[in-house]
């Protein structure tokens, strides 16, 4: 209910370690006391959460809503039981008045005994409250469309009625002693003075927390610090976010919202929900882990994240797309020869985010006409090869030669280095791009 | 040159079209003159350019940089004509320096005569410069390592070193009359007054534009607001940002650059690029055409986003996510009970991108447990079939009670929704959700 900061228990740094985690072992004698760069001192807002928010996680709900969703029971629990073991504050999950089956899912999840707090999401009307506070919920996040086009197009009810609505839903659910949520729809395109009435009115009922929900995905992260940061002034109680993310900003919505001092932030798997979905569990937690390292470490099983999504991907028939944050399969491949040659000097040049703080591995590209000597140099020593800087400038271009042709796989690339090399030591003088002689 | 703001030419807004592309052919009856819901109005900041800028679309550079890219000539030129098609203002392709094939499609895609300004991106060496400034190129992008981080593990230089550099590639590259960027490299971890020292010196040698770049993808969009916002007081020059995806950001800090003043933005197709890449083009223009609908639609030939980015991904051999803007498969897939009556009443309220604009289509799912009776009422409307909203909501009890068990198919549905009929006229009294006649 208090929206005092509290700043997650800070830990001792730990000085990075530059592995290489290329095809071949990393050499011993990788530098083990790099310096690893932050971005530049910020001092955080003291109303600021970003470093102490809950996620309330909706693969359950939103993500029932994708188009290719459909959990039986099974499914349900296992996801259920994946994201408790990743560590979500809360689970939340599809409304027990949508079908009979979803009732029974809901009790049964309930019955799992979870350390994650089981919430349901149901409309602001009191026979869909009734049947979810007999479920076992620790709680029930109420939701009710509050823009003109939805009090127009969708429930066609004027904001006084709203109001006596939410009362008795708030009062109902508070009397059989669970946590409740209340949240507008479509917050960004509602009348500012109405929302604050309606937050102020369900603040004095005693919610937990009042929710701000981007139903049409069109916020921006400016948009939502200053609603947010509006609200924190009028609300004593905490402040849940939901973002969709048709256009692009549903992550950095939810930094932007935590900056204001939201404490709750909602996510699917995947991002997956109605249409393209909301802020990804994986990229809320690629960014947050830019904010607080440390503290998110500490709160999640961060290598646990690609097993979750793997589950839910097999489940709703999706492939993780190539680009995913963290766990894509590209997210740590490194290609650009100025980009190879720094990252195998420090990771930390190019990578914000450790691989290895997610059970991942970095791989640094070097068969291909971007190349450089220095990406090169250094598979040559792993290799164990023996060639002065001149010779390796003289086979990378002989393999930016060739790749410019075709790729080459590791494996190519690598007889080529151990040819090179044996002709080098053969003819006892360097060679160049063509494999000749020298002349000098 | 200038950064005064050129808004772009105002059209005249259309009157919304309520389409309703769902499997079946839209009623005639559809309201053609639904209010159209706008964002709450927003003054623009007079230095705002989210009206006016440039696009820089380097898929043919940075895209390159992406683990599974590699493009042959005829590639390379089918895609810049694909983006000249689609409107871009300039297309960045790989230094000519990198390689012998690199510098003859480079002359290759500058003798196409596209309406786009090609630009080259090198680094900031008079040897890269060189080779660049022949191959009939419109511009130059030049780009230096200024963190510490990569002065120490990459080039090694200090900035002394740096400017007097910069000078030399600068004034060479004005001597051949060509246009000239200058951008620093991992601008969000670099020394902020040893960044405005340079971009104040670089402006005064007369570059067309100075860059930022989130290098590591580390930035947010408050950082990015201000950090822009800082420049725009002290450059003259236009200012280009380059934003990498690690973290989620890349759209919204792009979006809060163009807020703070930032003239040009870098994209790529997909986002393709280094790790999990950088700003999508089609993401961008989701982000850009919330705030300027008709701009956009002016500038862009939107329709022919799709055709671009399947290009791109079968080049690159790679899927278009699941959850791709605008053209992934679900983008305009309705599924929710609650959204599909609003959905179906008018398109705006759970849509702020018109699918049509984009030659897309929507479509409202409902054969599925979290269906509702007012999405079932549509589809019986369209079916032409006569029910009353009882016999709706019964028919509606009965698909959420067999998609408890396996969702269906549209086919599925209406077979339900036709029987269900016959068997209402044949006894000529309302049915409950078993298909049994009403008792009352």
């Amino acid at each position: 209910m208090s929206h005092a900061r509290t700043p997650s228990p800070l830990r001792k740094r730990k000085a990075a370690a530059a592995d290489l985690d290329g095809p071949a072992p990393p050499r011993a004698a990788a530098a083990p006391q790099l310096p690893q760069p932050s971005p530049p001192l910020r001092l955080l807002d003291p109303l600021s959460r970003v470093r102490s928010f809950s996620i309330i996680e909706s693969t359950l709900r939103e993500g029932e809503q994708f188009a290719n969703a459909f959990f039986d029971t099974e499914t349900k629990i296992r996801i259920a039981k994946a994201l408790d073991d990743f560590g979500v504050e809360y689970i939340e999950l599809t409304s027990p008045a949508a079908s009979e089956q979803s009732r029974a899912d809901c009790e049964a999840i309930c019955k799992l005994g979870l350390k994650a707090k089981i919430l349901t999401h149901v409309r602001c009307h009191m026979d869909d409250a009734r049947i979810a506070v007999e479920t076992g919920v620790d709680g029930l996040d109420v939701v009710i469309g509050t823009s003109s086009f939805l009090r127009e197009f969708s429930h066609g009810k004027d904001m006084d009625y709203i109001i006596r609505q939410a009362t008795e839903v708030i009062t109902f659910i508070k009397s059989k002693g669970l946590e409740v949520r209340f949240s507008s729809e479509d917050s960004f395109r509602s009348d500012l003075v109405d929302l604050l009435n309606l937050y102020k009115t369900v603040d004095k009922l005693g919610v937990n927390r009042v929710g701000i929900a981007d139903t049409v995905g069109c916020a921006d992260p400016r948009q939502v610090y200053e609603l947010v940061r509006t609200l924190r002034s009028v609300v004593s109680c905490d402040i849940e976010c939901h973002f969709h993310n048709d256009t692009g900003c549903a992550i950095a919505n939810a930094y932007a919202a935590l900056e204001a001092g939201a404490t709750h932030i909602d996510t699917s798997v995947l991002g997956i929900g109605e249409r393209n979905g909301i802020t990804p569990l994986g990229g809320l937690i690629a960014r947050m882990y830019t904010a607080d390292k440390d503290g998110i470490k500490a709160k999640y099983r961060l290598e646990a994240l690609r097993d979750v999504e793997n589950l839910v991907a097999d489940a709703v028939q999706i492939q993780v797309p190539f680009n995913n944050y963290i766990t894509g399969y590209c997210a740590f491949t490194h290609k650009a020869g100025i980009h190879a040659k720094a990252i195998l000097n420090n990771p930390s040049t190019y990578e914000i985010l450790r691989p290895e703080d997610f059970g991942m591995t970095r791989y640094v590209s070097i068969g291909h006409r971007l190349t450089g000597w220095n990406a090169v140099k250094n598979r040559v020593q792993q290799l164990d090869l023996s060639l002065s800087d001149d010779d390796v400038k003289a086979v990378t271009a002989q393999i930016k030669s060739l790749a410019d042709i075709k790729p080459l796989g590791i494996e190519e690339v690598d007889t080529l280095l151990r040819k090179f090399h044996d002709r080098v030591h053969a003819i006892g003088t360097a060679l160049d791009a063509d494999g000749e002689p020298m002349a000098c």
